[in-house]
């Protein structure tokens, strides 16, 4: 299965004052939270693993770039962009449902998450078991290599050449 | 439009500490709240109206027939199920994401709607101005004919013979 | 013991920021979820069971008539409707507190539970043990009959007859 | 009218899992905050006013005597213990709903608000016209002297002689 | 150790639309809530224990002395205020952070807790073996005296005598 | 002034059953929110500027590094990590408050903010007058440098030489 191949995740919220900040738009953090539990909803769901078995290891890149306005509807909707042998990273986009309109992204972000081994001490990778193919949708192929480059230059040390389903 | 054609709304949740009751199960309190709310933003999106123009009015037969356990993603998927003057039902379908698998749905139930002027005093119905056709997919009209009849036996006064697009 | 002597819970709510919606008024969701937290409060004393024993099964024909105001206090009251061999259902009142005079109801409904075997797995209707008598007031004998109407609606199939303490 | 004839307030909570401590039994934090929140319903029902005219000043004596476990129904009463000429104190008892039983006080304290002009500016105490005469009951009479002789303390310089009505 | 030694404990909270009352300043409840926890913390890290072994006791004088403004910045310090041989009382100040300016104080108070045996059945008072000399700074003398003069005031019966580090 | 000398903005938070996810640890999206909050609260008393004029950009590189159990004390601490024209980006890091211990960080990232004109229509950035020297320390140099190269490497075409107070 190629990365675009996987199930979005969809999750619509109406902005509601708890969710505000003192500008009356939708608060960064709140949006933030929300972005990081639609990560893990896509990504539990491409694994099909136990939510036991995944825990959230980044957040990178969220970019805000227009404000929510209270009442309006936000909707984030997560797609795989990277499979590695006990990782996984999701992006998400953010935007306002406006009717009869294509959709405008407000938001968008990247979260990875590590399979693990289950309980609560001495947590390890586990292989997840997921293979996935390489991408070739324009978007997917961009989303693939932004995670690749931040992975490698994490870690020069590594031999390089990391294959699609490591 | 007919109204199973106007769009869904689709709000997925991941069950979280907070959500939860003392069976360690999703509270049917909290399961309220998000099926009102997804039913709002569905509704809104139908009538492409201002969030300042509609006010719930009902919230009926939500069933509650299994219990959703912590850390599942559920997720609610609202759609237009009456249209009236001033009146719009939405009903809403709740079912915990079995990747892989056919959506078994654990809770359902309705929620309607008045669009009425803006403001804070003296707020009366306005006529939305849209209209539905008569529903021709059977689960479309079931939902219908539930919203008419339920609101026929409140309104025995009326001369009855609700047309479909009234 | 008729329906209408089962003690009333009373829960009151100063209705704040987190409670609005867009109108800044209080947020149909949130009314919800109190009107199900009331009730499931109103259901378990009257059966004096253990929480764990109580399920939510519906709530029903909750009716919003008028707005509630932000920083007013909203009162939620609950009575037992009716009284089934497994089930209890209770009807909510909600209104606004205003000093020295007549409350006026703003909201109201059903909500249903049934009385189930302790644990998480295989849970099954248990009978709770507690019988009503027939209720003699009149709004009493209302709330009783729209119960049974709903649920004689619902099981056509049974052969009628539901007596006052099944 | 004598503070023992001011209608108290009622507020039920079930104790949910939002509300725990680490102990799993209700989070001393979320006690004090339903405890203010019950006070400020009380005060503002005795004196009839407008909630923009009421600012909370002191929490006192809050005690907490026994633990309240998950899924327990809470109940919080609040009475009004002391009337001063700009001030009005309340007296907040807590205890869990135990069916057909006498209610067990596990927790109790005073909130005391003024009466101030409205708006965010230069706001400054405002009598709130309401009288009390001296208590009768017992219960009445000790609450009324724990305010005045706190009072008394802070402000030593006064020259004594606090009436009733003052 | 004498009790201005113990490291304070610092929390920042930025008040959002959630934290507000009617008034649009922050909440006399959710204040409350803010300086029971961060009490907690305070005694917690004081008494080196696990938290499972601290029971909130008593929220004694907390005083709101201005309000606090939708955006700001609000800083609750706790420090200890006194030591037991089962007991801590800590005093927390609460400010809003005002940049290059000297905070001023606009809410203060005090939370006791007690060290209790772990487990959730039969819990008693268990010395925490943590001894404090007299305090000598006099900010802290004043605290001391008022837990003490407290404490006293509460169990007359007591030979009096309390030694600092009984 | 230089970046390491703006004051720090310290937030502890006690984790409670509401931040936790189905682990029974400190869910990640209640982390990010806390970091989206703590670094606001650095960059705005760094500013000096009104909570208005300030409005996020992004979140980058939150590394959660080890899981935070329920009941623990988590101190967020705010840091300037850089300073440009309209910008301010903020170092935030996380570790669990163990008594008489160094504190090991469990967590840590960047927030970036920029200063505009105040109000809601035709947001645009400007200059907040606070210029930066540069940082002499060296864990201040690698935060001002992780900050300038994430830039350059977004707007390639920019012809370099980042000047320290831009």
């Amino acid at each position: 299965m190629r990365p675009e191949e996987f199930p979005h995740v969809v999750a619509s919220h109406m902005v509601k004052s708890i969710d505000l900040n003192h500008h009356q738009t939708l608060f960064a953090g709140r949006m933030s939270e929300w972005m990081v539990e639609t990560a893990f909803m896509t990504a539990r769901n491409a694994l099909a693993c136990h939510p036991g078995n995944l825990v959230c290891k980044r957040v990178h890149k969220l970019d805000f770039r227009k404000p929510v306005p209270a009442g309006e509807t936000f909707v984030l909707e997560g797609r795989v962009a990277h499979v590695g042998r006990t990782s996984i990273s999701v992006y998400i986009e953010g935007y306002i449902l406006v009717p009869q309109s294509a959709p405008v992204v407000t938001a968008d972000g990247f979260v990875s998450f590590v399979h693990v081994t289950e309980g609560t001490d001495n947590i390890r990778p586990l292989p997840h078991g997921v293979n996935a193919e390489a991408p070739q949708d324009p978007k997917a192929i961009e989303l693939w290599q932004y995670i690749e480059q931040e992975r490698g230059g994490e870690r020069p040390q590594q031999p390089a050449a990391p294959s699609v389903a490591r």
